[in-house]
């Protein structure tokens, strides 16, 4: 058997799409363009690319962005001035704050200080309180297991007898952006869910039983391609660059699975790149256009 | 083997006696009383008797209570109003409202109303985010699954070999009370969780690979005491009334593991009624003595 791949870099451009045409619609109807305000603090290499990567999508799919560049060494109630700005401003429809801040910010206050009508990241702890609970939806949902579960129901079209629910879930990770959002979600939809860790004893057993398995540890294949089920559905979050001579660039993109031995047993699998990396931006646009939604509902215009 | 008996009954009359200890230090140093206010929707009998034990409990800590029993079709507005001014008086520490509310109120609204720092339930959504997110501590832990915590420490000390950190652990349910927050907790304590719920699949093979086993279903005996793993701790929440004329009251209480079977095998389990039960009520006592120390760093006096 062969898996199918789940092609993230496509999905994405077709979310990326919709939105687009959405936006376009709602510029047409409502005379209101989409507006995502990025505040990045320090000079973090990968966060301000990865903050230029999500202005261009936002630029392609027609939301306006504002960038908020600051000071590595900024006060906390300067920050939060600046996002009680950003919570006024009606061009704004979603806020998100770039992840890790520097160590004299509490972050836990910044998070809390955003609008929950903005809080595109979803990271706000009353929006995952709600992720949490039964019967209540988060007005954002985190763009990265957003994506996954995107991906997820893809595996569902392609995959013969493969559904979310009722279905046994590893969730590999338990980080506040990635693995305890994710397997909420899973939890939700109707999965078995196992949240597995550093301190998990017997990973392979737990792997070999799991329907769906999520990698969100950024432990360079340190799931065996031969510990899967077969048929099942693999989604792999982790990218870390590995030097490699060898390579054209000089380095790879590694994520959790062994790619290459797991792609002969699995049912879908994501790649490396080109798997969650896309969908986690796309979702951010779909977050965004959402803050818009929400802000013409209360009738907010800019 | 013979399983030990996770003795609740004694475990929350010590814990009580510490909260008393407390109480009355607390009056002697600061003046000030801690105070739990009940809320009451409706003419609930089992929600009544439930706000009487805890009444009852309160005043043996030396806790004073104050009872708000309001009708049934009391509006969301009103409602609200009642908690503002319970939010408000300095001589309340601690407000739980009963729930299930009447359908026509918004219980989210609701319990989002409530002051953070009287929130004893821990049902608010920030402090659900808090617990479930890493490097946050909520301001207090919803009290059932707190108190099997509790059960579980108690289990490190009678158990050989058992730690919580690192085992594997079935929580049996999701609900908001209790099989939620007690799944967080437990990804917390690092043990390695799965979710099981009426959609999961194999549950006796779960349950032959858990370490702990939380009960949360109430589905009377439904967990067989053959599928127990040899030393597992086992914590059953679920309180169930069973019709039985042979039984001296006419009912008896089952919880939703086949006790007598499954004591023989296993290293711990909590008895139904005498084991979750007590803990609970003592565990809110404990809350509503943190709500007290709180106004008091604040320097709220009544």
């Amino acid at each position: 058997m062969t898996a199918k791949l789940l092609d993230g870099k496509a999905v994405a451009a077709r979310i990326q799409q919709e939105v687009k045409d959405a936006v376009d619609d709602m510029k047409a109807k409502h005379g209101v363009t989409p507006g995502l305000a990025a505040v990045l603090v320090g000079e973090n290499p990968a966060s301000q690319m990865y903050v230029k990567m999500k202005r261009n999508r936002c630029a392609e799919a027609g939301i306006e962005s504002f960038g908020h560049e600051l000071p590595a060494d900024i006060s906390q109630e300067d920050l939060e001035a600046i996002i009680a700005d950003l919570n006024a401003d009606p061009r704004v429809h979603g806020i998100l704050v770039q992840l890790p801040l520097p160590d004299h910010l509490d972050e836990q206050q910044v998070l809390q200080s955003l609008s929950l009508d903005k809080d595109v990241d979803g990271f706000h702890p009353i929006n995952i309180g709600r992720l949490a609970m039964k019967g209540r939806e988060p007005d954002f949902i985190p763009a990265t297991p957003y994506g996954c579960m995107v991906l997820l129901q893809e595996a569902e079209k392609l995959v013969d007898g493969f559904k979310i629910a009722g279905s046994n879930a590893a969730v590999l990770g338990r980080s506040n952006i990635v693995g305890m959002p994710m397997s909420l979600l899973l939890v939700k939809a109707n999965a078995t869910v196992t949240v597995v860790h550093s301190r998990t004893r017997d990973i392979p057993g737990i792997i070999q039983n799991s329907d769906i398995v999520i990698g969100a540890m950024g432990r360079p294949e340190m799931i065996k391609g031969e510990w899967f089920k077969e048929g099942a559905v693999c989604i792999d979050v982790a990218t870390v660059k590995i030097d490699d001579p060898s390579a054209p660039k000089g380095y790879v993109w590694k994520g959790d699975f062994e790619f290459e031995k797991a792609k002969e047993r699995v049912g879908a699998i994501s790649p490396v790149p080109g798997g969650v990396g896309p969908m986690t931006i796309a979702m951010l646009l779909k977050n965004t256009l959402r803050g818009a939604e929400i802000a013409i509902a209360k009738g907010i215009k800019a």
